[in-house]
């Protein structure tokens, strides 16, 4: 049994990588992380999604006073209304949260030891949105060694292996994949703002929107 | 201002790199770790030697129900007695937390990241405790790579660095290094067992046992 820790926000591209995950057969447990998000309501579609997918789920309180530096978090902050090209531009964006993937990858890489899985699975996604260093594939590879030589499993000859189904993957290959693997797109949530519809007008909503127009789907959030 | 972050546990030798790092010059901001671990008394020492060095101190709790599996956070499993070569025989030992530096790594360089510190200090100890995979020194140089990679300070162009000043120092050394450093030594904390006075029987106890003995000076927190 391919045991998997995943990280599971609630948006998309989490979903469409658990899905991925386990139509290739890997028995995931997912964590999600409450670290004062904006849009906290995407905990919610993390559950909605684990719970269709029957896989278990910690929810995961990190309260970090220093994030209020990231307008995702902090309310007081506006957060970016940029057109596509600007998102596309490589610039990291207010919303960066300092060294998030980071934490969120080693806490994966936590469990992962305690319970001897042997893979870490995460949606991160570089092509249309590049701004953010955390997502960058080399980032992840290095990761992946410093978490062989600092836990048991990697340091006892089990090899982790942080897996990112869709890094190079555009919106619109996602909402496809996404769509071939049958997720429950209507329970995803992508918005920053987190009201009680998505907005529209944020970088995540036009990604999305733009995703989903490029892939000639109807979005199931806006029904 | 050289800004770094400290990760410090209260114990002999994050005390005495912290003294380290203000003998060198550093403006320290420090992160203490609620993690459940049975020395929860520990996080005391940790507040008594920031407010010593009139430092700044958070304190992070981190609710991970996975690390249960070791024997310093769960009291149902037995702490182990060892004799001191079997604590220097490199086995992993039934305290080892699960990637537990490798986390506290993590948040210490996400907060570096919102606050602009290029330095991250930490005290692992790798030559009487060799048990902890999570304490050798090539860990710590992937991961600083990887944080270097993934942070919005290491793509922008200001490095990161990791520094163990204490990592290849036996007990002994450390001890000599805390008295030159004038550590006031009453207020660190290292047995396991977290009582109202040190067990002495606990392996970390032994270890800091062996290395007062080794430097040929009394250990204040028996007296």
């Amino acid at each position: 049994m391919k045991k998997a820790i995943i990280s599971l926000s609630g948006g998309l591209d989490s979903a469409t990588s658990l899905a991925w995950a386990m139509n290739k057969g890997y028995k995931c447990y997912a964590l999600t992380f409450d670290y004062g998000q904006r849009h906290i309501r995407e905990i919610q579609s993390a559950r909605k999604i684990a719970s269709y997918y029957k896989v278990p789920l910690y929810q995961i309180k990190l309260k970090f006073p220093w994030l209020k530096v990231s307008s995702l978090v902090s309310k007081k902050k506006k957060l970016p209304d940029l057109k596509y090209s600007e998102i596309a531009s490589g610039k990291i964006p207010s919303t960066y949260v300092p060294a998030r993937n980071l934490v969120f990858t080693s806490i994966c890489a936590s469990y992962a030891d305690a319970i001897g899985a042997r893979y870490i699975i995460l949606g991160p996604n570089i092509i249309d949105y590049s701004g953010y260093p955390d997502c960058r594939p080399k980032f992840y590879k290095e990761l992946e060694k410093a978490i062989n030589y600092g836990s048991m499993s990697g340091s006892t000859g089990i090899c982790l292996k942080i897996l990112t189904p869709i890094i190079k993957m555009s919106k619109a290959e996602i909402v496809k994949l996404a769509i071939k693997l049958k997720v429950p797109l209507e329970f995803t949530w992508s918005c920053y703002y987190g009201g009680k519809k998505p907005c529209g007008k944020c970088d995540s909503c036009k990604l999305r929107a733009k995703g989903f127009e490029e892939a000639g789907i109807k979005d199931p959030v806006y029904e």
